[in-house]
């Protein structure tokens, strides 16, 4: 299955109703060998890490977006725990605290991009504010509108000075929410990672669906594509982001600065 | 060999010049059983982590120092790697930008301490201001003094608010810089790492370890101790590290945060 039936790169038709967040195109059916190809992209995507860092040039943003228990911890953990610390950074956006809603919502956005060399993973991001704001109406279509046209703004802006942008909407079903739901409130030591409020926002299934819908149909472009990344299998996700990662390494072409024959001259005294 | 023997909680009587870069207290003696005890210690070391960032109380900061190729960055990717991207943290401190002078020394430091449940590694850290700067004579000895009290108390009050500190020394010899430096001069994919400065700072070696002797021995104290961490080998280095951390999560025995009954009842629609 090519991965570009799952790169949204234009508005155009997208629906996420068209997309089946039970589906395992990047799985071989086996697990076991899931898992082993994934420990392989593993090392491979290790590898290139660090070529891009010694590079010291370009920037890397990888955006994680999906319903609440859609995975995005698990992501991190699952998939970029094979990187160097040295060069990845995961940012993981709160509720806006009193210092950050008295600025723009991109203030608090803005100051945790990549530098050169650096990878960072936003463990949500920038369209929360077109997403949960949205669905509770705390914003009007108008403003959200507006919004969408700065998101892409301050995009273009990212790419046009060094960094390639990636969105994976991390995408599960109701009932897999549910299940996984009633597994962290029957397991005391997952407990902790529940939030009341996950139950409150999950009456505004359909309404999410449809703020997911209309972001992605209004951010997504050739250059900053959004990725629909059927993730009610864990397995599946987590090989299917590093997929995508691969993929996008194998387009950036990270290479070593170019060697100085000169050093090698040099002496150590 | 206890890890007693190489923490440093007192500066009565410490000199570096009583620690061996060469020994390998921790080493089995046959590498390849090193590195599959390195291997337990990561598994382990994650699984304390996880519960460290569920508990979300308290907070670890560990400070790696040492001379140019003593192996910071290695111990980044040896030690550090087995950890969740989410519960981690490195910061890098380079050389100080304009806006970071205009500041007072600690001003860049206190910005990066480590969160509740957080883990933060300091790849180099507020000792670099007892130290090149006492080497190159940019700050005279009574301001050192000033500042050996200064980081004292700023420990202090880091300790006092709920932060364990842990500060590594990776011990190495000049002899063993020689090679280090070398073999990055002679491989065209290392020569990204070598900067001329280590040439001249090289140089300064004595005054290094006179410096590193003064600042261990005015800042070692039992809450906030160093470990001199014979360095030469670098199997034996991430072994070390590992086991001081296991050591320091021993300690620490963080848990869970308290189950909640009620929850398990709670009925998701």
């Amino acid at each position: 299955m090519p991965l570009a039936d799952f790169r949204i790169t234009s508005g155009k038709n997208f629906s996420l109703a068209d997309f089946n967040p039970d589906a395992k195109p990047f799985s071989s059916g086996d697990k076991v060998a899931d898992q082993a190809r994934l420990t392989e992209l593993s090392a491979q995507l290790d590898a290139q890490q660090d070529i891009f860092y010694a590079e010291h040039q370009r920037k890397l943003l990888i955006v994680l977006q999906g319903m609440d228990t859609s995975g995005k911890d698990g992501t991190v953990r699952g998939v970029f725990r094979s990187f160097d610390p040295l060069g990845i950074r995961v940012v993981s956006f709160k509720s806006p605290t009193a210092e950050e809603l008295a600025h723009d919502y991109l203030w608090r956005i803005h100051a945790q991009v990549p530098r050169a060399g650096e990878i960072v993973v936003f463990n949500r991001s920038h369209y929360e504010d077109v997403l949960i704001t949205r669905v509770h109406e705390w914003i009007d279509e108008a403003e959200c509108e507006r919004r969408y046209k700065q998101l892409r703004a301050f995009e273009t802006m990212l790419l046009e000075t060094g960094t390639t942008i990636v969105k994976c909407f991390l995408h599960i079903s109701k009932d897999e929410q549910k299940a996984r739901l009633e597994a962290r409130l029957a397991d005391p030591q997952k407990q902790w990672k529940f939030d009341p409020k996950d139950l409150e926002e999950r009456q505004y299934w359909k309404n999410y669906e449809t703020a997911y819908t209309a972001a992605i149909a209004a951010t997504s472009t050739p250059e900053a594509p959004w990725y629909v990344v059927p993730a009610n299998s864990k397995t599946h996700r987590n090989l299917m982001v590093a997929e995508i990662l691969m993929a996008v390494f194998e387009k950036l072409k990270p290479a070593y600065p170019p060697g100085k024959p000169a050093l090698a001259k040099l002496k150590v005294a």
